[in-house]
């Protein structure tokens, strides 16, 4: 007897539509590896919804059914209509139709959510969220974003723009957001908000090793902080206080079991994550909040929204 | 043929644990006004377990079975578990295995939760959040607590302790909360706030018709407000001014379609509820947010976390 026949042979699509590249990749069986992947630029002269789809029909396999599409966007999606809301990165991308183009093109089902929320999923599925019911996943890298996991199931709310946590005020007389509001949480935290701080404090005269680069990043701060620089130890210190801040508001409000941290921002490690760590200690309610409770880092790193929308088109439902 | 027999005749009773009062209400068939209750004080000399024994004896049915009973407990609650962690208002009650107790003095399944967790279950259920599927309920009165219901059921968090609203920090340097940290919602929005705040500007020597008045609350306030009193009326927009602001929060966390606002403060209407809607609209992100979204007043008052209880008991689950 073949067992092979017995198990789910099938095959899954997803899409990753990022800042500068859209990716495709083909999964067969259970496997989180892709048996292909192919990208484009999200620019070029054709209209994006052709190249995508041309994009699609390059990795699909001949004469093998493919069961599902999911398709992972940064940007507003609704989630229950499959439209992408507006998606920043694409131009005239606004109230695009996205999972009946795609159904148009391809016979099968399309499913289709943010990257943030589906990034949120692959790390719940398959990554540092593995087995925890309750989990925040927060994506800290030029801006922040992130998706919610309840009761084994996304956040969404009624429009599907649950999750929005890069945008919650936490000092309202604080810096300028890129959303144009000011003291967000992405404008205090967020690598972005980490060089501006340090630009600033440079601007006033404080003495760094970094009053030399002619560009400053959350990366080059990062690097002085590691050799010791005192301006660039303050500004993760900075960052990483109103991190814990808004991770404690974020226990109150959804007491998980785990905050996932992603992006390339947590990746500095311990120079974010102590000072984090200290000021959830300071802001939390009650100690119980902090039982059974972990604040980690992300496994699946820039894969997660890739592998998301391998579970979107694997369970075959948005949430 | 007897019709009413195929009906759900069982009778539920249901419990709420508040401030200065036990009460217990016995419930008919699927009514929501009590045929029987009772009520005691919170303090008193023999221990509240078996005072709360009696009360239940009290109202219990002559013949005639109950099917199960709701308990809505102020203070920290595990549901899970059945444990009052904590209750503020009555002496020695730590860590209380409220539902072993009671299980022990009657034969029936008994279900506990929060009482501000479950006046949002009574409002979703029977009051203004009927139909709604994702809703907000915050209670405003000498604090602020509240519960929040997602795809029709309530956010618990994994020990149960989700929710707490009035506890997350809005103004980092701002005025001192009931529970010892800085800034809370509670902190700035709540009827002690708003009187605190009063009394302040006060004997910093602002003019108001409050001046000659001993004791300030916010319902002193409200009634200057009311007749014009520009400092009250300056103590209730800005309470209404970090209310909407907290509430963008909220939306951008939650996409609900309607916050349900309940307790004593909130009930001054227009004072509160302009200001809190000017707020709302300047901090939210995008106005998809406002679409199908009503800021709205609660209407099972006093009752809400009595009702909630009930739905509890009807349910047979703890959300």
């Amino acid at each position: 007897m073949n067992y092979a026949i017995l198990c789910d042979m099938s095959q899954h699509i997803a899409v990753d539509i990022g800042g500068t590249q859209i990716r495709a990749a083909l999964f067969e069986d259970d496997r989180i590896i892709p048996s292909k992947i192919e990208k484009i630029s999200t620019s070029g002269e054709n209209p994006a919804l052709d190249r995508l789809c041309g994009l699609i029909t390059k990795i699909w396999p001949k004469n093998e059914p493919v069961s599902a599409i999911g398709i992972a966007a940064a940007g507003a999606t609704d989630p229950y209509q499959g439209v992408v809301i507006s998606a920043p990165n694409i131009t005239g991308w606004v109230n695009v139709p996205l999972r009946e183009h795609i159904q148009n093109c391809f016979p099968v089902d399309v499913y289709i959510g943010n990257d943030a929320n589906l990034a949120a999923i692959g790390e719940w599925k398959y990554g540092a969220g593995k087995g925890h019911h309750h989990l925040i996943y927060l994506t800290i890298s030029t801006g922040i974003g992130g998706g919610i996991i309840l009761d084994d199931r996304l956040l969404l709310g009624q429009q599907g723009l649950a999750g929005e946590m890069g945008h919650i005020t936490v000092l309202p007389d604080g810096p300028m957001c890129g959303c144009g509001k000011k003291g967000h949480f992405e404008a205090l935290a967020s690598g972005t908000a980490i060089a501006r701080w340090t630009i600033n404090e440079l601007e006033r005269g404080v003495k760094s090793s970094l009053s030399k680069d002619k560009t400053i990043t959350s990366r080059t701060v990062a690097a002085a902080a590691q050799k010791g620089d005192h301006l660039a130890i303050e500004a993760f210190d900075r960052a990483g206080h109103y991190l814990g801040m808004v991770l404690a508001d974020f226990l109150h409000l959804f007491n998980p079991t785990t905050v996932i941290l992603g992006g390339g921002v947590s990746q500095t490690g311990d120079l974010l994550l102590v000072p984090a760590q200290k000021a959830l200690q300071s802001f939390i309610l009650h100690p119980q909040y902090l039982a059974n409770f972990s604040l980690t880092r992300a496994s699946l790193g820039d894969e997660a929204g890739l592998i998301g929308a391998l579970v979107l088109a694997r369970s075959g439902q948005i949430h």
